[in-house]
């Protein structure tokens, strides 16, 4: 049985904001660069590509274009296959002890022009003109009656479960607060109750003194490998001063946000040889309640593990590297020296 | 965009024990039978088996054997790699906003004597077999004083996260409630304050009235695929009595487990054509506290999706096949007529 510098087997490690306990197993410990590779091949014609000449293949009339129609260079369009309805709102109804409603708001994607080039590997201009686009129909989407919360999300490669290869992101509207945007919302509240305190700010601050899991940072905005990670080389983003909303962004904190998620994306790229892996933005809802607690933010997932028993059935990855490990361990990968 | 029945793209369903709604995207619904297959090819030849001969390739001596010890039908040894390490019961300290503990525990290996033959091809014999290895091993683990909670579980196939082919079980006894077991336990005691009853009893008044998602029943246990699944294809699998900690079953209840459990692995096996899943056991805490209002129960979940960012941001899987098309699919496969 292999132990760690401290003697343990594994160290638990309870998260500042859901209080919830999470299992170390640094006596399992692997090399960070034990987690490079194995992704599948995962690869589309330009001919068979749904996402190239979107309104070609049958697509909405784009939602927001940026450029001109025949040389754009982003678009957002309706998902052909959404997960809720663009129908009216609906109200709940009983059958049994079960409570039901008609899923209804909106579904969209947002796609960049170049077939293969991937976020890891666009300009910071490029990665700001992706955010821009998010932010743009956040705000569309959010005055709407029937929408109480935006989710927007981005999946890259198979074993995170994109679909089709070309670059492309997900902005789902939805009536309902999702389950983790719940207990997220959850554990800022109590904390706040609390301590009077942002629990992000506390966070923020604890690791701009300890460093050792910092990986960048600049005038708006930290990424730092989490203490208590959700998964195996997990990264956040968060603004640095205290915002709540993702759509209050100024520009110049949109340019900052892209070089951050830049530097996180090229040095995963770069690191574990472009794994997959999953991001999206936790942000407060739109439903007109006061959120001045929470801290919006962003979490990227690469996708190192397959989730088994223990993690189905206990809620957590079992982390086998540490979190310091990994923010040394990316730090090397500077997208400057490239 | 297709509608189900009802006209919806998609409804939410709002699930009783967590208040969590979930989205069951009936619009873009599969037929049952386009889950099937996808399995990756996952053997080992018996000379590179490590479970094979157990005590031969390095492992600890059994601590439960069943049979002799040159023809053992199944044995229980320690993991080599274990997520919590056997050490002395330890206390929390602080690292700034942080509190860290040792991983203190045990967790253990229930290896079956066939290295193919796995459960859902076993007779209820066999399957009530592994049953009483659990209870024996829970029994004993339960009143350690580092030990608050066991957690056992299953994982069959590659997808579902085992990495030895040969059928075997594990449980890992904490001195922590893992999170989703938290989760669980709180949910069904908001229920129980408020409505003084069992929230499961509920769920189960309602199944066996409903009958549309029911699968399996004898005389202890029912299987069914719940109104609100987690993931696509889940079955549970509950005592009918109520009944908060798995170790009480008695020997005749156990029969009548196995017989439950055997059914709702078959109908999966023969239906979706060998699928990988988990289950696990999610039973009452052994910390000395009252869990009178839990009901304990079996989950088992099949591997039919990968989860992307809108599962990982959001907590959920989109569910494509309703609970009610789940059960009236695998009610056809029935392991009598084989």
């Amino acid at each position: 049985m292999k132990k760690n510098n401290s003697g343990y087997v594994s160290e638990l490690r309870q998260d500042l904001v859901s209080g919830d306990w999470m299992i170390i197993a640094t006596g399992r410990a692997k090399r960070p660069n034990s987690f490079i590779g194995g992704r599948q091949k995962f690869e589309q014609k330009i001919s068979e590509c749904p996402f190239e000449n979107p309104q070609i293949t049958g697509h909405s009339e784009p939602l927001l274009i940026y450029g001109k129609r025949n040389r754009w260079s982003l678009q957002v369009i309706k998902n052909k296959f959404p997960v809720v309805g663009y129908g009216r709102c609906s109200t709940t109804h009983k059958e049994g002890p079960y409570t039901i409603m008609e899923g209804v708001g909106f579904h969209e994607i947002v796609i960049t022009r170049d077939h293969k080039k991937h976020l890891a590997l666009m300009s910071v201009e490029k990665i700001a003109e992706v955010l821009k686009a998010y932010q743009e129909r956040y705000i569309a989407l959010m005055d709407h009656e029937c929408v109480n919360y935006v989710f927007i999300f981005h999946n890259h490669g198979r074993e995170a479960g994109a679909s089709i290869p070309h670059p492309h992101s997900q902005i789902i509207a939805l009536t309902i607060l999702p389950t983790d945007v719940k207990r997220s919302l959850n554990g800022a509240k109590k904390y706040y109750e609390e301590h009077h305190k942002c629990v992000h700010c506390e966070i923020l601050k604890c690791e701009r003194d300890e460093k050792s899991r910092c990986v960048f940072h600049n005038k708006h905005f930290a990424v730092f490998s989490p203490f208590v990670p959700r998964v195996n080389f997990e990264l956040r983003i968060y603004p640095r001063k205290h915002q709540s909303n993702f759509e209050e962004i100024t520009e110049a904190e949109r340019m900052s946000l892209a070089e951050a998620l830049k530097q996180a994306l090229y040095r995963l790229y770069k690191g574990l040889k472009d794994p997959a892996y999953n991001f999206f933005i936790h942000t407060a809802p739109c439903d007109g309640k006061d959120y001045k607690y929470y801290h919006w933010h962003i979490e990227i997932l690469p996708k190192t593990n397959t989730w088994a028993g223990i993690e189905l059935g206990t809620g957590v990855e079992i982390i086998s590297v540490k979190p310091e490990d990994v923010a040394k361990f990316l730090r090397k990968f500077n997208p400057k020296n490239k």
